[in-house]
């Protein structure tokens, strides 16, 4: 009878009537048309993230920058390329329930770009390239108000002091959770099928055990189940 | 007979004997071990030149940057991320019968890289990107002295004045042929199956109609038969 219970419930789905937001991949920032500053960001987590919660039963939007990845099957995906592109998709979702930030968003765009591709000049100094900062997506949708998604997810890539400088993004940010993980090269973490993080909430920091991004997706989703708890989907 | 006869040239393929280096992709030039400066070179073009000099008997190396495609069959392919990696793998390849550079290399590396990941510091300025210039594979070829390959074909990617910019790549790079095509984002050559290119020689340029990135490397593959002519594989 409690299996037959179980089963019912997952049939319906424990995040049915739940919407959630998913950001993954990298973005992209032109520096002209040809030319742009991107990251190692694969997207795998991220998009293996949206699917877990699509499988629990929650409805996703999945904002991605550019990979080589297929959409997730049961997934609404949205391509960007840039940071504000992506955070004027995010805003454009709002209200959701829960938000996963997994995308890694460049910090800066290029505010010099040109329209025409730069040409090497025989003898002239390299152009420089002027950045400027990008909107901040999480901190902006942690702001949000009255839209406020009711937890929000962060994700923290270093490559040093990982759980120094994810535990001071907590407060930075303003989200609930983040997800640190390492991405220094030798972990091969970014591109790579594993990955190795630590879990931190306002309660404290969890460390997960190295697992498969699909298995480090499953268990999060299953968190944000325990987290979201009483709280319904908005339309519900 | 004639037909058993151009059947049987075919199957030794007009190229056989003949060494090939074709350069395909893009090149990423590290900020830091995240970030990187890219382009959107998908490598399409170059790999169609290696597959069609391969299937005319040549034996082919192929050095390319980040791409989504995977090795084409028959052809020898090296990976490498950056412009100084790319020149490596090339020169160790020498001497060749032919070279066609088709990867766009990044004109500037980053001088000022980063071994850890920047980090965004609230109120302080964005970092600062030094670029340097990069060695100049496709001139570094040209002038390559006694290992000069026969034929040096370069590419010039352009988004404006395609023509008179590409002409003036032939005589500065010292390279035979220039393909000219143009990448400005309408076109959709960067990423896109299809490309309009012009072959400029020491003859004059000749313009080429829309075709399929396959058919302008079949049409150049044979341009390059024709051209090695009785210039014949340096090792037989």
């Amino acid at each position: 009878e409690i299996l037959a219970l179980v089963e019912g419930l997952l049939a319906a789905g424990p995040l049915r009537g739940v919407k959630a937001l998913v950001t993954s991949g990298p973005t992209f920032e032109p520096i002209d048309p040809v030319r742009f500053i991107g990251n190692r960001s694969s997207g795998k987590q991220g998009h293996a993230i949206a699917s877990a919660l699509a499988r629990l039963g929650a409805e996703v939007t999945l904002v991605t920058g550019p990979v080589r990845l297929t959409d997730p099957a049961g997934v609404t995906t949205v391509h960007v390329e840039t940071a504000r592109e992506m955070l004027g998709a995010c805003l454009g979702r709002l209200p959701v329930d829960v938000a996963v930030c997994a995308a890694a968003v460049a910090d800066w765009t290029v505010s010099n770009a040109s329209k025409e591709k730069r040409k090497k000049e025989a003898g002239a100094p390299p152009p420089a390239i002027e950045l400027a900062p990008n909107p901040d997506i999480l901190a902006t949708l942690s702001e949000s108000g009255g839209a406020r998604p009711h937890l929000v997810v962060g994700f923290a890539a270093e490559t040093e002091r990982v759980l120094e400088h994810a535990g001071a993004k907590l407060e930075r940010k303003g989200c609930d959770w983040i997800v640190a993980n390492d991405v220094s090269p030798a972990t091969g973490t970014f591109g790579g099928d594993f990955n190795t993080v630590h879990l931190i909430t306002r309660a404290g920091t969890e460390p997960w055990p190295r697992a498969s991004k699909a298995d480090v997706a499953e268990r999060l989703a299953w968190r944000i189940v325990d987290a979201l708890g009483g709280h319904k989907g908005e339309q519900e």
